[in-house]
């Protein structure tokens, strides 16, 4: 007996951002699998996968956000759900990785918990990870197989082009470990670049955490670029600093907006002009703030599992910008 | 150069139930080993070791309740912290195991969660896994390596017999599941069984699920046996059954007392006259009930980790009967 | 060079049962491929796949019966010569799994046999493991990958439904850890059920263990139902049982017939009427007793194949029922 | 808390050759550790140590012999019994290992089954292996850990030095493919050698294989070495050749008497004056020859445990010729 | 969606041996996909794959030729490429494997070097490992998966069937370890055989080491043969030995021309006629011998990789030789 | 029986920088075990451990410098002979860990050697890495289990205030990726910083590439801090940049100083007045320039052995300072 096995495309998501995956799911021509999701009383997440994936090519969605602890395990239990239920291969599709920050000991025994997600996600049977804008590229490096790393680059820079179009540009990093990225955007876009960087007092008592700016911003429009905006009280008090500088206008863009409380209070109160984020979050600024501006990154999800599936280059769609 | 390499026993706990470790190390003649822990803005988990470890044989308690996935996932990262700050061996003390419940699949295309979870504490680097009445003795052969599996048999045998001594006993199975383990029960205490179960009538429009009970209960002391008690809803209609048919007191004996909202309402409005509890989870009940009795784990649990330690056998100390 | 690939089905079987192999290609039209087997005179088993496999589905048999280490050891080795001969994927069909009843600890110091068997086959090279009705469910859980539990119900079912249509039937578990199946039976048949327990008085001397029945069988037509029969004697006991309790017939149901010795003879002598069990192990009852009736698990294994090899889901096939 | 752990040493054994483990144990002045073993029914083994092995370090003795994989299985299933009681280390020691011949392909889509042996006694849980006289040394490389290799050599030079001091002396391989050995024989006796090899007349219709021998043995006393005798049937008619040239008298000797049937017979009806052979099998040759001569193995496994137990170095006892 | 997935194959090639692998995918009729390979200043290796690999089969060549270290660290890089790059299947081609020689240990402490690289080959990704004339073949039992094993016997056989038709031709091992393959020439081009050994007097003060040959040369064409040709010193000395013995011509036939000097002035100075030898390794002999004659290796490679890429029988392409 | 099993610290060395490992050892009160090591004429390596390692923790030293791949090859195999020999532990110590630069995919279908790099150590038999200064402290995470990260800065820190004590200092990123690093310096002696970044003109047809300086250093003592100089062009420059605006002084200062070809020619002919580096690599600059200062990282390495191996804090010995 000889036959041609073939591979359906399966796009699952859990429940923290269904909406990514469907509109994902739209811009490849398909539909989102339903998927039973729910809790127990004591907590427990059941998962049942409602159709047949047997030999299928299965993208199973989750942002690691809100109850971020909560989604992991939601997306860990489906990726095993999908593995028992003989997958052809699982990708696990996090747009926004959870614990990315913690991505090296910053002291002893501390966990490195970016590797722990990623372990977890393989041991529960993910064949491939795809993801949009790791905090450090090393990340890549926690997995042993095929890790997509997404860039969002090419969706910010347009934005930017596009927005501040005419304007006399400054990319600002929002402290000195962004500065690698700044300057990414400052080669990219022509403009100037400037850092705010800070400077701790050890010597004294107490130690006194002080910012400086670094570069010149004076009557200019400055764009603080950073991969995540939590709280935002770094990059809020970075866009003070910038507007008692003299600069003419404050903008942030940032590829996860994570906005825990309370950033969106913190925008609005702050210098920013705008704050624009990707989709890879949830983001709900209604009734909080009217700056939030949100870029979809769905088309560009959409490419790489296009490639993943169609065994097409990676590096093509995304002109050798998606390793960055 | 020539050493004889020591190890030290480290106590360590999570945030779910650190009463029950601080007792385990009382008994022990020691003290728990401080963390930091915390939740950041977005809710990931910080954990850092504020002693060494080095060489040390650590072992790690975390209670799988309360918000459950946030128990688990913070067990993880003091795992992967240990492992990383170089001990000798990491034991994952997990009282009450979480999804327990989920040991196979009921239906196509679920997970397998209670394996899932027993390979998310080997990756994160447990060299051993020690818990408290499995849901079923086979997740165990779930972890490839040493698996310390305590019964609290002893115990709560012990604590019927003290309570209803001289009582005309019997024990009852909640359901036709548990039925073993309702034998062994009547066996050691030399008493009748009982058993309930449900028929599902299948063949009808809808389907309606009736209980029976199996066996003499009239005028006899009942106590239902299970090995957790989530929101209590078949427990409490089991008492109700029993009082039904003529019992004269119906008492419950649980090993896992998860007592998920409205457990503890549906016990005090049934026909239970008390439910014990040992304190693998943490339980509060006051104001809601005072008919919950909780009896301590923590002589058991310190034994075996006594035993670990010291490189004694584990059967030894509990007479054999530790892997029923 | 661009290339689509086709992977053949091929199916192969061991020495202890072919004419299931063989039966189950015949339905899948197709043929067992054939294998060359024998033993050096030290009793090593010497194995040679005279086919070529490379890049396609195998599907290696070995019910483990007859002389069952042999049996595990032969069909090791046929899996090890098939992936170092580049088989596409797989599967180790063990119509009986081997070690299935020994799938906890019982006592300190025991192995988990089903445990090791499941890590024998996947350290020789099985992608998957099919297998029918395992002692337990949670076995499926031994395995981190793929294992098609497939379950004898249906037919089981059927063949009750069929041979005592118009009775007034009663499941009958034959010992307490077997009531949640007879209770699916007997929901499944909308009939009524019994259990047999036994007590062990250890209060005293001598352990002394005697049988009850719990429910009601006076007049009805009693059918025990276990997933194995082995020396029989346990079953044998409680068919006798069920006599002395005024059954109007006893019948046997089993999945699994192992049959050792003097379970023919005992099921002769015993109050049986029939026995019925699958072909899952060789039956050779001719001569011996005419009590045994056989059914076929070839088409249940062969749908199960099929849908593997093309990609279909197993739970549609067998109606949702196949993760009891 | 602080305490140094300590190991035991525990010397268990199947039931394969339980006389070699219990004069290894003898001396090395300690006991065997008994465990209980026995077959089910259906041919299953069930194994229960019966001493604590917590933090002990376990030597696991099994000769590949008799019913060879029951002989294996056994083993394997007493080491997952001491992995799961939480031996500290565990030790294979296997005098005669099981499939050692098929150490490579000699075909296409045969197994390895030498590599497949191993990897079973890794997956089981050996973290070391034990042997005497491999093969081929190359099978040491098929485990990824330390694999202690006896060489019997030191104790066959001592007996042929020994018995035939004074002859004229040659050593003779039985085919090509022992001619290593026999070069390093003949060099460690400081006399001369000889092979027997076949031809294989391919170009013919029938393919037809002669012996030759190379080399003189005219008058001397001749003695075949080989790393194990099986049915006897190749170093008998070796033995036969070379009395056929005029060999004053023809002895064997060999490292593992497997002697299956008719080894004995051939051995007694050949010209061998006598066969020596170790004991890392049991040898039952009375009644049926005279001619076999066994030298206890157990002086050397004995001083290879206590090397590992202790720490010492296992080159240093056995003059560096442990690895041959 | 459904599609069907295709996977290309795709030829590349490290620095060392660019000749064979372009041979190679010519006899394929396709052509080597150029990767990016350059070495930092501080000889660190950089790669880029030029070329999407997504979801292709991808055959990475290096000969362990030239500065072997460099050559096997450049293929892990491909590899590490190739599989982060999402290639389907990956075959690392070493049709000269560095280390075999090392394949156990000769003393004490020492690596099997042979399986570390096997190792390092699996760590980097590689699925497969394909070489050819392995120095013995128990090398490929320590891969863990399909190794495809090409024997060059077919090319070399036919090259002296071809070259000596009509002489009195004797095969010669040159040394006592490489007689069974001496054996196996001598028997399928039906012609006599002969084997040289060495003898180690050991029981005077210095150890003097003799060479001997056994068997009958005079007046023959003998062809010594051997799996590799190093420095050549043995083999030389060995056509030396011949030629004294009086044989009318001696020729040396090897797979593996490593050649290292003074390999090329030995031979232009022994007593050999030709050494011929396959392009395993790339060969220079120009202006220092013109004695070498070079047989291509790429047709056998080429149909190997063939039918690895097809799914058909190596068996059947090598007649069932490629295994031994 | 009952023992404690002691184990001996063994400091072993590879070929590269036999100086660093015999200073570790003095400052340890102990010497160096020596191991036999050499090259084949093919270049192969061999290595043969000299004494029994049998229990003992052994420290297997190598940077990875020189001939780089070679240096690497050296350290598997020793871990391999380590490893096959009984070492209780093993411990990679590499001063400076080869390709650690490549420690993500700056392109598509580039390797991440970082990653493949520890991975082979492990897949040697590495159960410890130690290393100093990383490229980035991700390179931690790449290994599943303890990586002692040694950091230079306590030491280099030290040079720089007790060498410029009274200056008016700078610290300056030579570019924008190691701008967090100064500000590290920076902060801890209280001083100002500056940034060199680069600015890439993508709009022209061709990439000019710009240097910018950021911050103020007219008159100052400027010190450029790097993790590693290799062949010193973009450091060299960033020297003449500063001394172009003004720089009173410029000196540098690096953990590893790999100085390939032309980097101490162009130090001699740069602005830098002194350039400092450890020892991590042999650095050999007599003749060529006397401006090169080199530190002993000797004592740091030393005191984190000595917390291996007797279970002591790290984080203890470097004041928390280890894993920045």
């Amino acid at each position: 007996m000889v036959a041609v096995q073939k591979h359906s495309m399966q796009i699952i998501t859990g429940r923290t951002h269904p909406a990514l995956a469907e509109e994902v799911a739209r811009v490849l021509g398909t539909a989102v699998t339903p998927v039973e999701l729910k809790n127990f009383a004591n907590g427990e997440i059941y998962c049942k996968l409602t159709e047949s994936v047997r030999g299928d090519d299965v993208f199973i969605f989750q942002s690691h956000g809100g109850s971020i602890n909560d989604a992991i395990m939601e997306q860990l239990a489906m990726i095993d759900a999908a593995k028992r239920a003989s997958a052809h291969s699982i990708t696990a599709v996090c747009p926004s990785l959870g614990y990315a920050r913690q991505d090296r000991k910053a002291g002893g025994r501390e966990p490195i918990s970016a590797r722990l997600i990623v372990d977890l996600l393989s041991a529960a049977g993910a064949d491939r990870i795809m993801s949009v804008d790791l905090h450090s590229g090393q990340t890549q490096g926690f997995f042993n197989g095929p890790f997509d790393h997404i860039i969002a680059m090419p969706l910010l820079k347009k934005y930017v082009a596009d927005s501040f179009a005419g304007s006399d540009l400054v990319i600002v990093s929002p402290d000195a470990g962004r500065a690698k990225s700044a300057e990414r955007y400052s080669s990219a876009l022509n403009c100037g670049m400037a850092i705010i960087h800070k400077h701790r007092s050890a010597s004294k008592q107490n130690v006194a955490e002080a910012k400086y700016l670094i570069g010149d911003v004076k009557d200019k429009v400055c764009v603080i670029i950073d991969d995540m905006i939590d709280t935002a009280g770094t990059i809020c008090s970075a866009a003070d600093l910038l507007a008692e500088h003299g600069a003419k206008e404050v903008h942030g863009v940032t590829t996860h907006g994570i906005f825990s409380d309370p950033a969106l209070v913190r925008i609005e109160e702050s210098a920013f002009k705008t704050v624009a984020a990707t989709n890879t979050l949830p983001i709900e600024a209604t009734g909080k703030t009217e700056k939030v501006v949100t870029l979809s990154i769905a088309p560009l999800i959409a490419s790489a599992i296009e490639a993943v599936y169609s065994g097409d280059s990676l590096s093509a769609i995304f002109d050798g910008q998606n390793q960055m």
